[in-house]
């Protein structure tokens, strides 16, 4: 249950009163605003707060381009030839604002996109709560041997059974510890900014996250990708649902051409052609290394 | 007259439909949204869309420094705080977004403010309308003998008079030929990428600019600065009434420490504390250079 | 001629004291390092300092990926590896500084790129020189009847020199009234940041400009790219050639796999797909809007 | 003792083996190359590379206001003068790249500032070495009654060795079970990613870090000061002494107008201009609020 009784209140209030604005409002997103869309076993993400929509999106490249494009494309169109071509800005027009529950170790792989603005949870100021991210029993898998960064098969339930046992027992205990340093009850109490050393890197942090469309879409295709690790993909795919809410048509094009596309290089494009010309290709006549070679397979057959 | 009628049709269109929104509203940026601000002969400035108020600020700043914030500031007491030890994140959550007619002398000026998104009409595309900054006769001055980069005294009469004349006479000539290059009429016509080159850079452009409150805060402490050049600062001028109705407690904190304050060397502090012992402090013994001194005589008698 | 015999004479200077570093060296930099490079007719770019090397992003790399990524790989087959997955933070390890001159009208473009420091010549403090872009005649071409922002076939030789008349002409008008603007003799002479507003777009400019090679990267694959403006796209192939030799072999990933590569959408790898299986694909069949198909059959046949 | 025997070796063959370069040269930063500097008990950090020195500030300043300026003042005046006015670029044009030992809830504390390139020891990749931050009992301290986020007096012995055994004595337990879970001994093993979240946030971790000086500026000035955490602040600590030796002008102007100085507020400085022409001053007629008159007179009495 991620919300205390107060804060489930608090969200009900704000979307008791629809107050009237003069701006462009997605009603997709108007749907989601506060809500916490639950993620691993205390997480969650809620959208505070947006500025923007699709026709936000052709409003800043025909100011770019001009009137000329308006008879050409319909709007879906437009932001897909943006979407192909690179052109970045126009989805710098779309901002929101995330509040967001995750494990510290998420947190860290998280903020390394540079391009936000963050306001975390302060445990140098407030105590942290008694909450710790452990995995359900079959996302607890063996070190993968193929991807040095990666996981492979499920644990066996003994093992499994000692990883858990381990990971709360620690957790508990360093809470303990944290709290019993804090304590002024007979003793001084350490400082706050000191005690939370002790605390394992799966403890749970806030924070509210806010970035524009372009560096959304650039963090979704590198954490909702099946090679990011699965707790941050956890909130990656969470986010996906949502933009696809708030911003259908950008959804789409992203979709198709970042998450669903691929990138090629000149000497996969030169094997592609040779292929549909009737020819064989080979490793050694495709001109790439071994790990290019073996990639290309796994794509192309 | 700076807008088309349809240009003001549609904004009447646009403020004429209110719509519900459960995000923050603040209600002295609704009476700005879409007007223009009319800003040098031909230019101006619109709010277009925006993201947070107030309560936004606070509310980030509360997630960093917990509930215990709360009972201890009220919230315009907080902002002070968060303004005079130099926070910035929480007022980073706030984000607006301008629609900006300038010249494309002072666009180069405002676009070395890196942190913003922009997308500007690209005269690849389009045809650049018959427009040109020409200065009030009031606003012609001669160089100045003690800043190397400002304006002095108003030129007279007759040297404004030759002055006009020759701006205006230039830019119409050079716009012109301009059109005269672009024609398809009996020739093949010159590409839009190549003609524009012979615009001067009194030329109007316009933008969608977008940026967030932090990052505003610092283009108006240097562009509404009396250093500024006056072409932009007039832009820079116009923002700050905006920003007055858009946040006032932020706006109130930002007035005071930083565009009404005063930043100190350690040799100023050390100088001002000897005077306040009665001490008598001359630039010999005050550790200044030269320049130092001066500026510290200006600025405290 | 670019440069003045106080340049030639101060870069003469400066590469004949080389002194001892502990720091990485890049041979193939040394030898460009301060040299102008020309570009169009009174422009250049030069490398004024740089920073790292390919051992360097290797090594970057391998502080993030640990020891065990020594032995698996050899460095170019891992710079290949972090180009191919989009790792960009071992790239940004690798810093140059150049100092370009350039007229007005493409610094406008390159100044689109954020992720760099500048620092730009100023027309406030200082006067400009009498130089402007006057395209050899051979590059004035008319406006292109497909590509809305390009230029198409070239002008025929009566209206390219009406043309060339018009452009040499008015700048030089626009000069000599911006010197006679600025004359105190016998006036008091207008300010400098308000007479160069006179001049024209392709007056020249010069800065200097320091980034990262990541981002670097980012600038060539646009800027060196076919749908580029030639004149951007002639600095840009001419700093192809000084990465070439800086990075030689983070220049050969990035050749293969972002300007020589492919970027395709979903649509258009199962259209290969199905080709390569030995179906026919059509317009209708494939998924793709008309644009797209135009494009994909451009590409593919 | 922070380096292994490895990695002391290649430090001294790195030392050894000085090539020429054409670049700019700072002797100061030379001595500093690759040498640890021992931060904490376990930590360092080491320049790695740099870029620029004093005289490379000069030239970007030079090159945007022109050659008057090099009669007006020497180098080190100019330095001053740019720092006092909040020109930032010129700054920008040094950068500096540092391999920091730390531990992670320092380096969490660091990566707030996002203007800057990470590359960061993957514990998914790679297994974290038995270290940890353990406090040195004098640093041990109550939380602040006054400071929310601070520390206050020291522990008494007894509760600082029960704090210090709960500190190492769960580290010891944490990084035991870390081990126990990745080991293939009679097991699958654990994925990395997976085990390293049981450890604690004393974990020491390891990164490249490279800047430009401007934000390094930023950086000391908010982790230099007297309210930053001990642990981080003793970090920036080391790093002064760096700058201190590289760029010894542009420290001297940072130390007298950031370090040393002081930001009054419009409150502020009417309140001194009173006390300086014998007025006397209260809070109720000096317009601050009660925050403000306490922090004022704890500065100027």
């Amino acid at each position: 249950m991620p919300l205390s009784p107060e804060a489930e209140a608090e969200i009900a209030r704000l979307r008791a009163t629809p107050r009237p604005t003069l701006r462009s409002v997605s009603e997709g997103m108007e749907a989601h605003l506060y809500r916490p869309i639950p993620v691993l076993d205390h997480g969650f993400l809620r959208v505070v707060d947006y500025m923007g929509d699709d026709a936000a999106i052709v409003q800043a490249a025909r100011v770019s381009y001009g009137a000329g494009t308006r008879a050409a494309r319909d709007d879906t169109g437009l932001i897909r030839y943006l979407m192909r071509h690179w052109h970045s800005t126009p989805f710098e027009m779309c901002e929101i604002k995330l509040h967001v529950k995750l494990p510290v170790f998420v947190a860290r792989q998280w903020i390394r996109h540079r391009t936000a603005n963050v306001n975390e949870y302060s445990a140098r100021y407030s105590i942290l709560d008694r909450e710790f991210y452990i995995p359900a029993p079959e996302h607890l898998a063996a070190q993968s041997a193929s991807n040095a960064q990666g996981r492979g098969t499920p644990l066996g339930a003994d093992e499994a059974a000692r990883v858990l046992h381990w990971l709360k027992d620690d957790a508990a205990r360093a809470y303990d510890h944290y709290q019993a340093m804090l304590s002024t009850d007979g003793q001084q109490g350490l400082a706050r900014e000191l005690a939370r050393m002790n605390l394992p890197m799966n403890t749970y942090t806030q924070w509210y996250w806010k970035t524009d469309l372009h560096n959304l879409f650039h963090f979704l295709r590198l954490r909702a990708d099946a090679h990011a690790q699965h707790e941050i993909r956890a909130y990656a795919e969470a986010l996906c649902g949502v933009v696809r809410d708030w911003v259908p048509a950008a959804w789409g094009a992203f979709a198709d051409y970042r998450l669903g596309g691929a990138t090629l290089s000149a000497q996969a494009v030169a094997a592609l052609k040779r292929r549909l010309a009737g020819e064989t290709v080979t490793e050694e006549t495709s001109g790439m290394t071994r790990g290019e070679w073996r990639e290309f397979v796994a794509a192309w057959g």
